[in-house]
């Protein structure tokens, strides 16, 4: 008999609905061996979602998906309503190629209503959902699920601030498990903390459960006893001013992990008459000894032992590079500062952290402020390094233009996860950074081919260069290099080929691996190809332009956009100095990157070494 | 003598603290009129302005600038600081070409902290110069003031959310006048008025007020009353636990236009020990009848008569003909929608708000949300149309990537006011949305020439094209049209020259005006030239890139940033396509583009008839 009994069974939320009590809680004890077990062969993110599958359960109970339409935030807790939605057998795909995606992905199921994967984006798309249903007379409920650091994201508020009085089709349920992606020390964050630890809390909580056990689960008559209960319920039901304010019927906290009490507040949130938010309490890791122990190493993880918990240490990687440096900066300056929204772990900022505590700022989901309040460390003097992935940056580039650009501030942007990211797929490539900052006055980027490359240029854009840097590295670690290689510290570097040649490669960062392989490979084949590696990507040099213009023909490649990407812009330069030969690039063209590994992803867009060597011999 | 005997003695705060009470209600009221003098002839903002006075003075008062920072958000309320920091001389070319801007601005003064612009930032640039000030160990207070319209913006709770508990350095200034830039439905409006209407405002108001006369406005006493009078303070000041939640002390509200009860509270805020909100009540338009009576027409105006309030009628202008286009689509098809952030008026929504209420969204100053809220729109069957400037659509850039063209709804992005601005400068100019949007896969962009082409470009967007679409507009007017010019819904059109020629312009949106009178010119000259308009410019349309195959010199004029557009973008195709003539590109290169008139501005950037005749004669 299989280990999940209940949970191969279960083919739509139907069949969820059909289970009493007793099984429903078997049922999440296998969803959670379900999760366990395939990230632990897979990887993904594993406390985040441990903790959501009480809820995700008693929602697909409680609600009709997909008429009823629920919203998962940033997507780190969906696993559960994957293996709920009819996505069990084809589970142990997650994250691979052609598998199933790590967050929800409307073309994978009509359950998954919205693409997830930024932050606080959950309460916005439902305000518009549940507004498109009254408009058009339609029935169901919208249902946005965030979690508590999703809601230190701006966006969240602005949602919060647009859901209408009359939208009693919207449901927001804060999933509050105590810590966002990482913990912070900001102001909501304290204030939550102050909110659970208050006597008033404990004393409403028991009075709301006591009430609760007097309230049918199902059926007609729970209005009427609300209506009866009203003023019970206001002194029993926690009261937060802010939601209230916002004109929301507040409703909680309840125990996330706690069937009936999920039940029972949901069905209280369906009959308000306004939207609401229902604040529910739950454990990361749950059910999971070594996730409980450390969320936050286990909220997205690699493959991992299950008896022990533990992964395989992982290599060097550009985000350890990075961190060594920032921290060997700072120890000499004292003006050096780094800023994480909320990824100090991801970005390898935690030594930083120990380290200097003062100068580390975690800001939490909130890359608007992280750059802007970095303008303002700047202005005053300090040299504010903001470590973000690629994907996340996109959120902050009016503040990019309008509070760093226009104020001639010197930020530098630690541009993490640049380039294909693999198994998270389409929301998290990195590939949009060098289009929306190519445009942008004064800001450099530099793209390192190495460890050692990656230190040098953070130099230089701390001490060297008059305003801000990005510098962007890719996910995991180096490519293989030239023997003895070094950085020369210049704008560009050459690798002639040895004997003559009319052909020539240009490419940045950890593709210059790739090319100067295809280089070796194709002079065994007698083939002379010489490469241009461009360091500082923006501006480019006009004498790496020079350079090129000896060649009869030119391939770029370019592991970002193809269209308003560097290449282009080379093109130009060469059109501006009447290049006349041939000019080939190659980069992701109007699309977005599914899961699968770095390497098929590089390969799926030719920027592997056979597709380069192919490329040379025109085959 | 000078209307303006006290203002015209202001050369820096120095002077403005030396006044005494009389003087300074003297000088507020010289400050008004200069302000209504002056934008009367050049235009700006007036009412936010005049409702700022008071508090701009009492600033200067009580704080020591520049070694206390005061920061303007969205520099909507800056004319007075302007005029008390060494600009009184200059004010006269306030928005002109080589004259002061209508926002703060860093390269004028010393005074102006950061550029101002775009909302909601203040905070987060307060939060950054406060910590290193802290960091530093310098003395000086931080002020952000800042509007509640910018209130609505998602990063005014990021740094709300981000202020350190010892941040005594810092004070916001909330100033509420009641309205956004728009009022809008939003729930935190409607919470600020419900706050405002409450018994226990007014009761604690009068608390308050008497309090502040037994508190000594000067000295070192006062932190012992404070200690004394603490609990008593407690009842008095208005008490929101929002923002004391977040872990800061509120103080107010204050009626900001009383100098004495002004100068109260902020003694109290210097003294507090942490972060201060201090609330103030202010008129918008205040001093000057018409603007009471109508902020909304007086928030941005152009010159006007000051003794009728009356300003020239406004002619014809793209905003007016997509609010003609999109009031009738939304008659016959009730899926239409119109979503603004705070701009009906601007954008030419307000018909649409009056026929069609329920489906017109104002979300405050939101644009990140006005984006995922149109997408949850789309996806349940509505055709969502979100009407904003070029310049605050950078603030959505995530949005439109990650809720928009991943999801593959059909949203439409009415881009108003693309391209160059005039005189509101360096932080309005709408000349990103091309590169930001460029590299986004499946979104469509139109740059209709005339009216009637965005009438019909619209109708193409909305029902013709399977995924979302922006179009992109300029501000003002059409500009000439070849006579009976009708648009002929393709993706590009031909203005032959009449005899053979080698040269082509290519160009869109409304430099094509300037292109086809350029040929027209020619002509007469006896220089032949043939234009290539491109109607949608994002894909291009191949037959348009072999069209322009035909040509020895192409001459390509944008009216946006160069690197990163569709110009290289263009380039590219052609080198695909082997092309082996002259390209030349005329755009925007790398900089900001100051206040002028879009006239002075196109001329700048080569962007006018006599830059275009002069380049195709090589001259």
């Amino acid at each position: 008999m299989s280990k999940y009994e209940l949970l191969e069974h279960i083919t739509s939320p139907k069949d969820v609905q059909a289970l009493d009590t007793a099984d429903t809680i078997a049922l999440c004890a296998e969803i959670r061996e379900k999760i366990i077990e395939t990230v632990s062969q897979n990887g993904g993110h594993l406390a985040s979602n441990l903790g959501a599958v009480e809820l995700s359960v008693v929602l697909h109970q409680m609600f009709h998906s997909p008429e009823d339409e629920i919203i998962f935030d940033v997507g780190h807790q969906c696993y559960a309503h994957k293996l709920l939605t009819g996505r069990y057998h084809t589970f142990d795909t997650l994250r691979t190629k052609g598998g199933i995606s790590g967050f929800t992905n409307p073309t994978e199921s009509e359950h998954d209503i919205f693409y997830s994967g930024h932050s606080s984006t959950s309460i916005s798309a439902a305000c518009g959902l549940a507004r498109a249903k009254k408009l058009k007379g339609e029935k169901g409920y919208v249902i946005a699920v965030i979690g508590d650091g999703s809601l230190t994201g701006g966006e969240a508020y602005e949602g919060l601030n647009n859901a209408y009085a009359d939208a009693d089709n919207l449901i927001i349920v804060i999933n509050d498990n105590k810590m966002s992606i990482s913990s912070n020390k900001s102001s909501l964050a304290t204030s939550l903390a102050r909110i659970r630890s208050t006597k008033r809390y404990f004393k409403s909580r028991e009075r709301f459960q006591s009430l609760l056990k007097h309230i049918p689960l199902i059926g007609i008559p729970i209005r009427n006893k609300i209506v009866k209960y009203k003023y019970a319920l206001k002194g029993a039901l926690y009261h937060s001013s802010f939601f209230e304010d916002l004109g929301y019927a507040y409703l909680g906290p309840v125990d996330g992990h706690n069937i009936e009490r999920l039940k029972g507040v949901f069905e209280v949130a369906k009959l308000r008459g306004k939207p609401s938010v229902v604040h529910i309490e739950t454990v990361k890791g749950k059910g999971y000894a070594p996730a409980e122990q450390d969320p936050e190493h286990f909220h997205g993880v690699g493959p991992f032992n299950i008896a022990t918990g533990e992964s395989k240490p992982g290599g060097e990687s550009y985000s350890k590079a990075f961190s060594k440096a920032i921290c060997a900066f700072a120890g000499n300056d004292k003006r050096v500062c780094a800023v994480t929204a909320a990824m100090p772990t991801g970005t390898g900022l935690e030594t930083f952290a120990a380290l200097y505590p003062e100068r580390y700022f975690d800001v939490g989901i909130a890359e608007q402020h992280a750059v802007t309040f970095s303008s303002g460390l700047a202005k005053n003097g300090m040299i504010p390094v903001f470590a973000v992935y690629s994907t996340f940056l996109q959120r902050a580039y009016d503040q990019i233009i309008h509070d760093v650009s226009l104020q001639k501030q010197k930020v530098i942007f630690a541009i993490d996860r640049a380039g294909f990211v693999g198994s998270d797929g389409q929301t998290h490539q990195g590939l949009f950074d060098i289009p929306m900052m190519i445009c942008i006055p004064d800001i450099n980027i530099f793209a390192p081919s190495s460890f050692l490359e990656l230190n040098s240029m953070m130099y230089r854009a701390m001490y060297k260069e008059p305003y801000s840097s990005a510098i962007r590295y890719p996910r995991g670690g180096e490519f293989a290099l030239p023997e003895g290689y070094e950085p020369n510290g210049e704008d560009y570097t050459v690798f002639e080929s040895e004997t003559a040649s009319k052909k020539l490669i240009i490419t940045f960062g950890r593709t210059f691996s790739t090319a100067y392989t295809a280089q070796q490979k194709l002079k065994d084949e007698g083939i002379a190809v010489s490469v241009l590696k461009l360091n500082k990507i923006k501006p480019i040099h006009p004498e790496a332009v020079k350079y090129a213009l000896g060649f009869e023909e030119i391939y770029f490649y370019e592991e970002s956009m193809k269209t308003g990407g560097i290449g282009e812009h080379f093109d130009l330069l060469l059109a501006g100095e009447n290049y006349k030969g041939k000019f080939v690039l190659n980069a992701v063209e109007d699309t977005f990157v599914a899961p699968a590994s770095v390497d098929e992803q590089l390969k799926e867009f030719g920027l592997d070494v056979d597709s380069m060597v192919n490329d040379i011999k025109g085959e």
